[in-house]
């Protein structure tokens, strides 16, 4: 029987192994996908330090990992899906199919969803069975980096671009991944001026290489006073929530104009304290909860930026072979990177 | 030089007196207006107590009142607006019309505004002046007592037609007057079910009067239950918070299903702790914060309604003479009640 | 082997004919429906008569008729579905679930589909295939009649609840059965005036049963005069074009107020002449066309509104025995009847 | 009494003469104007030459013109706008401030409008007199010669903007100055392809300058079967119709795929003949009509894109002095330019 390198959890507690295992078979309605590379979430980071979440939801032993990119090399059963040889990546929340959402367009919020590398074998391995379904296809002018993060940068398109930017000023506070590419996601859109926030001077500067005309290090300065002063007064008319930090939403909604709208995608980690009249109430504020990328539709604009310009090379900063793993997740954990690779 | 009855907050402290003051007389592009009913609002009611924001708000000598309805009786120099005996109500936001905002159509939000009986001389009189501009022509088949109701219905049509109705199920909680409003707006305009929470009988039955289909006393039954039960599982389509406190809101949202909106209106004695993880950002819902009302969409189809069925009166429940204010007030300050009439 | 009754086109020419066929079985990832009731749509009075469209498009021997309601018989092999028993209708749009529509919640306009009835097998017939994706569970509520024809009623709603409806008032052009459901939708959802127009006296009765406030014979009155003097001059919020009549089209866009909407359902013979200044750009209005069901929002939305109050009886105004073909055909294409049924 | 020079139609018939007039006085409500630099519409060569339109509408004499921008030198009684010296363009549609649009935030397509250089006295003068609610102050950063095409600009604007432009791929049929801006508008947005038409060769190099990936000469190539290719068999997702020829607006709807959108700003000669069915209906298309622009939202968002970016320079192609506006009119009428600016 074939076997294949495949990183895992393999029991309850921090780190991961990379060990040896059976490369799977395609199922009914499944294919198998050769892994070309494959990157690393904060979610993979929670998992790989065993938080609290973790401990809670993921069952050992588990091959971890969502985001990657690769090549059909079996169809399973019945499947008459793309050819072997298509460079695919996956949406990795799997549907039911059955459900009120799945049924209206709004299988993001499926009541009985499963996802690749939390609930069922993921992409930290050299193949990893996907039903064809949540099978994407990569247009061949995209390169296999960019291909492999398209589930963050997917979040970071929903976010971005579920109401107007063209010609608004934009307030993004956290400048990990998923703020990076909302930056650049908004610079390609037509945005007025880009504000973002982090306390992390290496995601800071990266913010201005994706587009930000303003990188503030809150930890520094006074973001409100800021994007005020720079919003002649009026205060931006989007704020973008990645940071999940009970005082950058509070600052965000008290930066942001009467009238304005915001995303809400950072989680945080307990209930936060809100000033809702200040906040939202009286400005007349919209507000938009995000839970992953619209099934497809996100998909398909994303594709659509990605071959007409959208540039996210300077997001993707690191890369590490898979014996390399604990000096691909100390990275991730220390906050000092973009977006870090993983090759088989 | 004539004089009239006023209702006054004379000076800084409880309560308010019934005085004898000059007529006022209409200014360039005013209008003065003989009053023929006003309403309590839950303002006047913190007013008249004189709590917090009043103290910090209001500078006595002041008529309040901001709801009532009337006949013109003088036109201002220059103003060519609705001939004397007309009928009106009347917008009692005065907007700056250069603003933003009051040049975009969101007068409601004008950075400028001015507030009538908060700002500048109110209703509890025998005439107040306003500006031409927030004049409301009242169509002749709408009463007068729902005529002068019309600021606070506004502000429930307001809440509850920002989004979709018909068809959803509804979950409203606080049956204060605009939570009863809202109840009745949400009906006609085909909800499927109503749900409405508080914890005062008497509103609850004026709940059930309006529309309501379930009337849940929130010291007796826990309402999420209750309303996931109602739901098959699913939780309430659209949820309508016109409570401002804290567990009602995050109530809410918990028997908010995923996918569905919510309108705030209800503003909270202070910041409120929420869980955005599971309340808004998991769930994709839409917020929208609630101020005032469009100027002047939310009046032309709060018109239109009124004039085609919808049936407010069971919400006026009460209604005194100037000279019994103070019965008035203590009765508004009870909770049982709906909207109360002073007739000078 | 089985057989059951079938009302089939058996040959190009007009005309239909009853006869015994074999019962089809359930494939993979099908149901078989026992059929309770059917409903003559137009499509299949086309169909009957043999116009220039279905000479193009119906390959006989071909068994027509795709709305109806019936019981679950039996499940195809791996089908998880509804039990057997289950009273059902189906959408009759089954399709192709890979293309950009399909996979961006725009099923009703897939690329590939194919048309029960049309296209493949319908239900004029004791038992019909269907693939279980396209199945809806009908609620014990709603009556067989009715459960039969919400197919059509389904494009009535897609058509009416686009946009606002509640406080406008509404034009519909023609009232055939889709023109009739949408009037009573219209009431359902919060309508101001409901203004219907026809040419024929039987339908115009049905249209005030149903809700409309006028009911205008366009052989008789100039509908555009009416609308006006009925809306105060500023002609119809909406316009909802269910005639498929170059007249009834410029009449309804004449008749439009500045910045309203419209809803185009009804297929025209051939091109059209448009004053597109006056009646589209000139006003600032918005246009939608509309094709089937929102699959599957439409079909929730529907149910929802059946089970709430929504009250389409009077719409369903004959039913025959499927013996009885050649009377039923005769009297829809008379026009003078509302939804007309064939029990087997 | 001061004079000044003005470019006047003083009779029926074509041509224009420049003439020696009094300087007008602002009046109540008003700012005079001195105007720095004049734009020619297509509007203003319809009155020089004297068409149909012209002849129902104008009544000589008039000083016509109405696209500019200039410095203001004197405030009308009781007028606090904006200080002398301020530089400013000007919304040419004077509203009556009354009427449902005007009060609901429509303004552009007010019951009871006035346009300035038609109804009455025009920009093509040395000093206009302007209502100073219509006054819009141009950014320093904003080139003269663009701050008086922001009118044309802003109907690009209207009808670019008014859904979802980003990673869309737009079919924008005439390339006059209004489609050229658009195609800056569109590029500016985020865009995929646009693909641009006329029979100009001059305009279509225009075209490509400010944006459009491919220009199409409509009398060489079938536009359909070209954007068809261009976008892998779907058609184009946005179609933005500025021709008002009937040719164009069928292509447009032929090349438009399913459930695209389209805006309608063009307007033609005469009633045209569209095929509805495959244009519209079956393809569940969204179709605005373009009128003007939005008070003052669109004038806001043009002036964010105006500093943040968008580089019209292209879009001006010649100018010439007062004295020399035949030369200016023939230019225009023959089409080969883009905007033509007029000096005093």
């Amino acid at each position: 029987m074939a076997t294949m390198r495949a990183l895992m959890k393999k029991e309850a507690g921090p780190g991961a192994k990379l060990e040896k295992v059976p490369v799977p078979e395609a199922g009914p309605g499944e294919v198998l996908v050769k892994v070309k590379a494959a990157a690393i979430c904060g979610t993979d980071a929670h998992i790989y330090s065993w938080d609290e979440w973790s401990a809670s939801r993921i069952k050992p032993p588990l091959i971890f990992g969502h985001e990657f990119c690769g090549e059909i090399v079996e169809l399973g059963p019945g499947v008459e899906g793309p050819p072997k040889g298509t460079l695919v990546s996956a949406e990795g929340h799997f549907t039911c199919g059955k459900c009120f959402f799945c049924r209206t367009g709004q299988g993001h919020i499926c009541q009985d969803v499963e996802i690749i590398g939390v609930d069922t074998a993921g992409c930290f391995a050299e193949y990893v069975r996907v039903p064809v379904e949540n099978i994407w296809e990569v247009d061949s002018s995209i390169p296999e980096e960019i291909a492999a993060i398209q589930d963050p940068v997917g979040n970071a398109l929903h976010a971005a671009l579920i109401d107007e930017i063209v010609g608004n000023n934009i307030l993004i506070t956290g400048c990990g991944p998923i703020g990076l590419a909302a930056i650049a996601i908004c610079r390609f859109a037509g945005a007025r001026k880009i504000m973002a926030t982090d306390v992390n001077e290496y995601r800071l500067n990266l913010a201005r290489k994706l587009g930000a005309d303003q990188a503030y290090d809150v930890s520094k300065v006074d973001m409100v006073e800021e994007v005020i002063k720079e919003t002649d007064g009026l205060g931006a008319d989007v704020f973008i929530e990645m940071a999940g930090k009970e005082k950058a939403i509070n600052d965000g909604f008290n930066a942001l104009r009467k009238g304005g709208w915001a995303s809400l995608l950072g989680l945080t980690p307990g209930d936060v304290k809100l000033d809702l009249n200040d906040g939202i109430i009286f400005k007349g504020a919209k507000v938009y909860g995000i839970n992953g990328r619209l099934m497809f539709d996100t998909w398909y604009k994303m594709s659509s930026l990605l071959t007409s310009g959208l540039d996210l090379k300077p997001l993707v900063t690191h890369s590490f072979s898979f014996e390399e793993f604990e000096e691909a997740f100390d990275l991730v954990l220390s906050g000092d990177c973009g977006k870090v690779i993983l090759y088989p």
